[in-house]
């Protein structure tokens, strides 16, 4: 129970008391309306959608305020008066993510960012946009509907609340990725430049204010070095991201294979052969077989692929899936059963969409217990047999799905927070998940973040060295540490 | 004349005296064959490529003594003595950057780095690989050339000596990006792991020792760190990169338009038709012409666009070549040639391949000084237009190429720099060049670095609080400020 064991300790030095004497400033600023003290606002941000939750151990540790700015300036102001009493700042958007990053376990304010959601520009010639914090993956693709344009950085599983959609600016600070990675990269290739707020209430722009080329080779990439900061270094304001052009056809495909190692050579091998797959999501026999149940589906109980083309004609979709469907054939694929059709192709995906509450499916009142790493492509069949094989021998239900074409996959549990031994059980394929990734050259997580819950294995990916530089940038940018506290660090 | 008014100023504190006495303890470290102080090696190490040479400013200003290691041991060993006596160190690849990150202009240490010439590991499942710093690109790629895979960043122009050719960490050291970037991404997104020697000593691994997942959302992002430092934060003693696919099928064409305009709205509108080009290249009309005399072509003398198509069989090239050789009509596009044959592709682009030779030609021995900015697409044929129009009216002879597809563009000018005159109007096409980018939310360099020609821009570029930003990392990495001093900051 390794990744336990710390969590409840508590840093000196972040006091109610302190907090309480800002509220009458903090109100000044934003007005009473925008910062809430009241149990229910303070639940409400005191924890995002992980497991951390559920299993009850931060119970009790609430953000001592909640505050709701709608501007850059009012965050500078914030940030500033914070940092000169020392009291923790936690940035807050949709409270989707999985890893417990936003959870105020050390008291302190919760910087809640959903006010601040224009879409501020979107510069179609330049295939970029720039958004504030509150707007959202699905918001912003839905206004850019009829541009030809889209935002390609996309999750589809992780949410656990169905309504759920994580923010822009949330997915920047966490970097997060998702099911077109292979093709269009992840947060960390799609997003331009960053306005943030530092702790001391200096309002940085990491490519310099309002700027969006494509590329350059000026100055230190600081673009990159917040991007998966995850709030420990100062406060995303804004987002310039790219877009690109919506494709303008697409087709999908589905095929089996008898064994994890046919399918990750098959994909290998696609990868391989200059086709710019869009898409290739992995599933495990189990997770098949849960989708099956729950969507009323009969493919194959095998290890499957499933893939999604998009391309400039019809042609080219067409060519591209049965290109790869011949190479398939040559991995001892199953039938490669594919469709141009937006309804055939939305059936073949059905079990793909519906992956995690299939899983939910199989257990009365369960919460998704979602664990992701990842590794080298030449060590994923090694690490996905192995892990089937513990989680089947560990007596708990579990499946595996998975960015196959990145080398990232993701364990989910339909878990009972409330049985300790169940828990205690899944922890360990938790752990046990991770040790693998790591000795393959692989990393604790893909995109999900560390937030709490990957802090254990840091020092164990990156060395003392590693470890040495990150404190050394933290400690330049936030001297008094008061970003995020207790997030990525142990 | 702005660029030039610091470039004599000496940094104090880096004393020859002090270098002198640790010549003996670095001949103990590495042999006295691989400490070099005559004239000849410490001349040779004095210069990149770029025109800092030719203006002769730093004549005299040579390194103390150059020093060739042969494993990061001794480069850590060489730091330490270095960081312990205040002595920089300029770390030295290839010799053909453009912007002067070589160049000893306080004296020091030369670290040259190419007795370092393994290729450690190629993976090609995972389709990456892992080379010293003496790997330069080609000598990579003709490693590579039987295995499907290739290193993808590929520097067109820039090698002022036909024979040159850029070491991977060299260029990784610059964020280098090149001809297909706008399909296989710069240095920036194709570099996934840096052993660097802090000045310390210490040998970082900024993605930790031996990993390789294509992602991770793991701790700070301390690679991208490290792309573009130039030097400036630590030495890069070895890169993991990604490699890809190498394309199966090629077509490349050739389209002319009768104004730059025509040509960058039909560039934009090929981006948005999710045909996956690898390459488009821009060429003004005056490189056109001088590339027709130079390499006896007869190519309509007018702003034109080259292409390139990579794909996974002989239609999907000649699809995409058609599509855009249509979308190139509605842009009012001339004749569009194109093809899919090799030697035919090859002449299609000769032009663009000589393009720096033919600028040469123009002018009986002259060099080339050559500079790149990158703008936003929307901004593109308005700066090109203006910047051809400043060029003309300046009376001095000089081209437009650029990577179009990126809004990064390159201006050549064959230069006499004994010619006092020309070289003042050289450099001040080159600053309004730079400050026209900058005005339209672009950056001073694309591709090529600050190194010492671009650092009048940074502050303008970045604003105050990125400065403040970048030097605060600087100071938490090289509190005692050897790394390659006077580089990127003023």
């Amino acid at each position: 129970m390794l990744c336990l064991k710390n969590f409840v300790r508590r840093v000196s030095g972040f006091k109610s008391k302190e907090v309480e004497k800002l509220i009458p400033q903090l109100e000044q600023l934003l007005g009473s309306n925008n910062v809430k003290t009241s149990d229910a606002s303070r639940q409400q941000h005191s924890h995002d959608e992980g497991h951390f939750l559920y299993l009850n151990i931060f119970r009790g540790e609430l953000p001592d305020v909640v505050v709701l700015p709608k501007s850059v300036n009012e965050v500078s102001s914030i940030a500033k008066l914070c940092n000169d009493h020392r009291v923790s700042i936690i940035p807050f958007g949709t409270g989707t993510g999985l890893e417990g990053g936003v959870n105020a376990i050390h008291g302190g304010v919760s910087l809640d960012l959903m006010l601040m959601d224009k879409i501020v520009s979107v510069n179609a010639e330049d295939f970029t946009c720039t958004v504030q914090p509150g707007v959202t993956r699905k918001k912003l693709n839905s206004f850019l509907k009829n541009s030809g344009l889209w935002f390609a950085v996309e999750l589809l599983v992780p949410c656990l609340d169905p309504g759920a959609d994580a923010s822009i600016c949330g997915m920047a600070a966490t970097c997060a990725s998702g099911t077109n990675a292979v093709r269009y990269g992840t947060m960390l290739t799609n997003v331009l430049n960053l306005e943030v707020v530092l702790p001391n209430g200096e309002i940085l722009n990491t490519r310099g204010k309002g700027r969006r080329p494509r590329k350059s080779a000026a100055g230190y990439n600081l673009t990159e070095l917040f991007v998966g900061s995850e709030g420990t270094l100062g406060v995303i304001t804004e987002a310039t991201v790219r877009l690109h052009a919506y494709p303008s056809f697409i087709s999908a495909a589905v095929c089996n294979f008898p064994t994890v190692y046919d399918a990750v050579n098959a994909v290998v091998a696609v990868l391989q052969c200059s086709v710019p797959v869009a898409r290739i999501e992995f599933m495990d026999q189990l997770q098949v077989a849960a989708s099956n149940k729950f969507s009323h589906l009969e493919i194959k109980e095998l290890p499957s692929v499933f893939l999604e083309f998009h391309g400039c004609s019809e042609d080219d979709v067409k060519n591209q899936a049965e290109l790869v469907g011949s190479i398939c054939q040559d991995f001892k694929g199953g039938e490669f059963t594919w469709s141009h059709l937006p309804e055939e192709r939305d059936k073949l995906w059905t079990a793909r969409h519906n992956a995690l509450y299939a899983v939910l499916a199989t257990k009365r009142d369960s919460r998704c217990f979602c664990t992701d790493v990842c590794v080298p492509i030449s060590h994923l069949a090694d690490v996905i047999t192995n892990t089937r094989k513990d989680i089947d021998e560990s007596g708990v239900f579990g499946t595996i799905v998975g960015h196959v074409g990145d080398g990232n996959f993701h364990c989910m549990f339909p878990v009972d927070e409330q049985n300790k031994d169940e828990m205690k059980r899944v922890w360990g394929l938790s752990n046990r998940l991770v040790e693998r990734a790591l000795a393959v050259g692989g990393s604790c997580t893909g995109e999900h973040g560390v937030g709490l819950g990957k802090r254990e294995y840091i020092k164990k990916e990156f060395g003392d060295e590693g470890i040495t530089a990150m404190r050394a940038i933290k400690k330049a940018f936030d001297p008094n540490g008061i970003m995020n506290p207790g997030k990525i660090f142990l």
